[in-house]
């Protein structure tokens, strides 16, 4: 099998990495790529490190130059993904890396983004409870947020064995590439290096209401989330150190039991052995997801940890790996487990 | 008043630090100078930032070096600081920059650290309710782990006003001078540039009862703490993000107005205005710290931040503002509020 | 004596060093503080680092501003600097970190920045043959270059002693707020770590004809300089490694006595001891210079290379530094030769 | 065809990144890999971004262990190589990625590495004329420098085409990686980042002879090389900065002539088009070269530019390329030009 597969939002840096990974995908063939404010530019200037699509040159996003190809992967702002959409017709694979699909409730999407609902499509993090099903076969795809694709992987474990009460709380840290490519002060090197610190806290970031729906599913009760993100001084990479008080009963045994259960068949999410912590350097570039978890005895809390590479795993890699399951491509045709480090 | 002070540890980081607030300390005279395995270099082989005393001979740590000063600092490996200390006499001033006698319980103690306890001395973190008092004409100083610091001043507001639940969860990333100067290939620049990483998970790092203790003093009962570090790819800071359940009836506003009330007269500790976070590099080389404080009211807790930086209000300037109330000094005398940005 | 003055351009990183700098100057107090698009904010929002200035609101730069100072430092953009200065009347001090007023030769400046000349003024490298008598009662002082700096410090000693080929060949490497605070696309956190890269290559780079200058008066013959800088990612510094051919004769030892003679009385620069190579790292944050020199003979060519802060002693140190020259205060006045390291 | 290969030396920076590589490769299966002092540990202990060889125990070093393999990459410290190598027989492909066969001149080897010359191996930079022929069918291969890697292929095109003069200037900057991974405490994370210094000054680098011997080898005449390395904060990378005097009519045309006709046909170099430069981050993980030239006529300098991914095509990658030439294969099998960016 080989599908043609377009790009809309070449230019930035999600766009970018999910370009790198269909170079290497054997059954993808690179379509359209189209920007915006770069249409017209060739990718070489704009992507440096995509050495063999260097001389392509961006197309104006819209349904001439996204016609014809068998998946289209959008890559815009948020609120933008409905109108491309629909004017693609039902038969094309339609895989959205922006928001706008991914929460069910609609007051939620209101309040978080300012904007109308526009649907709900199966969401792509395959690992969650009967997510798999609902992805085989699917025209369109809700690629997760990079934050709730760390918790979650990190955390549902615990809340699939009932081994946590439903109140989480999460601080992570992200590299600055999750902040995107559009110049501001803050995201200047001058700002960043050397420097951590937090945004969005007090339970206003987006990403938020996207993660208490997926916990709050494999739950089965509605599983609140406090949580604060950080900028750390790196390009890539999510850490998300996740907690929540443990049920009665709960031991250092039936917790590993618990996780190595749940992820004991996940290609991409790795149980890391007993003394070793996740490192985001160790995924930098790769699919893969490191996980350990521990039990605080003292406090009574479960302690989860993941680390990511947020372009890969938290969008783009996510994207090819939903992609081929919808298609009907082994799950990990053309995604790596292996990083580049050091 | 010109006081005589020597360091005992001035070719580690913290010892390093310590001089160049030294240097600038308008009533201090720097003595000795000691170390162990690096007695006998010159110190601008060693901290070659410290300019003016490149050419100052190291001495091996021990009695006869360190006598004839009116402050001796020590910044020793943990389980040395009582035999120096007690070989300096009674009317030498004191300052142990190490974990030796910061904690009142010799169970914990010995739990955390493995060795017996030392003794309790006056703990150097000024801003603690009632903490001035013991330090005010005291001989022995016990300065505060960088961690504590950075936690104990996000949290205590909330604690002394009675707002918060007594089970404080809290996750924090610290530069790599934090880790100390002996190499350890997990601290070279290769493995931590680009890597968010996690260490001493699940309440097993050294630092969790002295926050308990800060906490619960504070508080006038228990409060536990989850207490999860991290590894940030940067030489310096501390940035804290701490949270707890909001006692009912707390809002936005009371929250607050306690932090105002208990952070207006610090001479370092600034209540960053509304809608303004921490950021490392904003406390970087100062002695001042950075606090932010919100009410979530979807979870129902208050998060506290702050920023520090982890060498000098974090230890070695924590150190000297201990020493100037010991002293009688004006506790600002030689530090700064101006952190060294961008 | 205490002087008041006034800084335009108080947004940016020059402005915010130079501010960093006269809080810590005991003759100075801080009068207007003044800037374009940023007019009306609170300094707190934009140098959250320079915490005793934090409610000190940004004026609009003109003479109404800027009116009644004995001193006025001016971080403009290039070409604003002429009009403000006459403004301000002969009888203060207009310290310009522009470079307006650098180059004598007005065919180069017009060559390299594109605008009629405006004239020449002292030059703010004290160090520099015959600069300081030049400097002493000034009222009109031209800041020089970063770049020049570094470069200027490394090789003069070498052609002051006639050691040197009039050819020099320079590669810096700079930390990136020496591009400024603009946010551009290349200057992004995310673009910069992890990355070292070139610009400006071939000669363009508009403080080659500086360095052209420099090197020429000292050497009493015209020096040509082939310069590349390239970005570094790190926030500040500049290291420049500078090297010509060794006239004949040259050994080691007369280098090194040629070095140990320019430098020796210079309170800022300081010529390591052999075997010691400067690292931007020792000098960040501060007003020093390290210098080391090398000759190698299998090529026969001096190696000189000096680190300096590109803020400090590259903008805003030099800029204080000559202003104690020309007010008759001792030229080390509030400034410091010790690092904030590591 | 399928080779089987063994690693010698697989818990080091090169060794970890070969294995990155050779996972990727489809005509090799991973055969014994062996360490010193980390015989018996579990790969994923020590290098942790291998997810699919985390279970692989760590082998000593041997005779034992290396038989029965095709091909066998050796990773030791300098001298160790011929002993092993000759263990092997002459019927193994042995790729020697340390410096003990790459030099022809034995004065050389011993004035830089103090020990007897081992001999001489076909090189393994295929880039370099005649270089390829060598490689054909051959059983032993010197893997380069990494610097001489990344100088012989910016400059060799200017010295093939006589257009420059026979003395080049060379200033190099590497990230750390290309250190090793022994702990040491000028490579400590805290110790290097934000910092730039530089090291080897003055010839005394060992890669500088491989440079002469490359680069006079093409030019037909002895090539000088004045060369200095740098670290720089990152992990992974050099950027290299070489310039020569122009020969007497060289032009801008006349030179990106020459570097166009002798990077034409490479896989692996990419000569940028005009206006854009090399950067480290664009090769990051990748085979990929990227090369800029510059004829400063001011000055009368050639300025060529590269960047590479130290431990791919400057240790890792190199090898695999050329192992792929000795066994027949094509070239380019197993290596990507595509970066990990940002």
């Amino acid at each position: 099998m080989t599908v043609r597969a377009a790009v809309a939002g070449a230019s930035g840096y999600a766009g970018g990495e999910l370009l790198r990974l269909l170079l290497a995908h054997p059954e993808v063939e690179i379509g359209a790529l189209t920007a915006n404010s770069n249409a017209g530019q060739k990718l070489g200037a704009l992507q440096p490190h995509l050495l063999p699509l260097a001389d392509r040159v961006l197309e104006e996003t819209g349904p001439e130059a996204l016609a014809g190809h068998d998946v289209v992967f959008l890559a815009l702002p948020h609120g933008r993904s409905a109108a491309v959409a629909e004017q693609l017709g039902p038969d094309v694979l339609v895989v959205d890396m922006g928001a706008d699909f991914r929460l069910s409730d609609a007051a939620d999407w209101e309040r978080f983004y300012g904007s109308p609902h526009a649907g709900t499509w199966p969401y792509g993090l395959p690992e969650l409870p009967g997510a798999r099903a609902a992805l085989e076969g699917s025209k369109r795809i809700a690629v997760p947020g990079c934050y709730p694709t760390a918790v979650s992987l990190a955390l549902f474990p615990a809340y699939a064995a009932r081994l946590a009460e439903p109140e989480a709380v999460v601080v992570a840290a992200s590299g600055t590439s999750g902040a995107g490519r559009t110049p501001k002060p803050h995201l200047l090197g001058s700002e960043v290096m050397g420097s951590m610190s937090p945004y969005g806290v007090g339970g206003v970031h987006r990403h938020t209401p996207e993660m208490v729906q997926n916990l709050s599913a494999v739950a089965g009760e509605r599983v609140s989330v406090s949580f604060t993100p950080t900028l750390a001084p790196m390009p890539r990479g999510i850490l998300a150190t996740c907690s929540a008080k443990a049920r009665d009963g709960v031991t250092a045994e039936s917790l590993r039991a618990a996780y190595d259960k749940a992820l004991a068949d996940e290609p991409f999410v790795h149980l890391l052995p007993e003394g070793r912590w996740p490192a985001t350097a160790s995924v930098h570039g790769s699919n893969a997801v490191q996980v350990q978890v521990a039990h605080d005895e003292a406090v009574g809390r479960i302690i989860a940890i993941s680390a990511i590479d947020n372009l890969t795993k938290g969008t783009a890699g996510g994207a090819v790996q939903s992609m081929n399951i919808a298609l009907g491509l082994d799950e990990t045709t053309g995604l790596t487990t292996i990083g580049v480090a050091p």
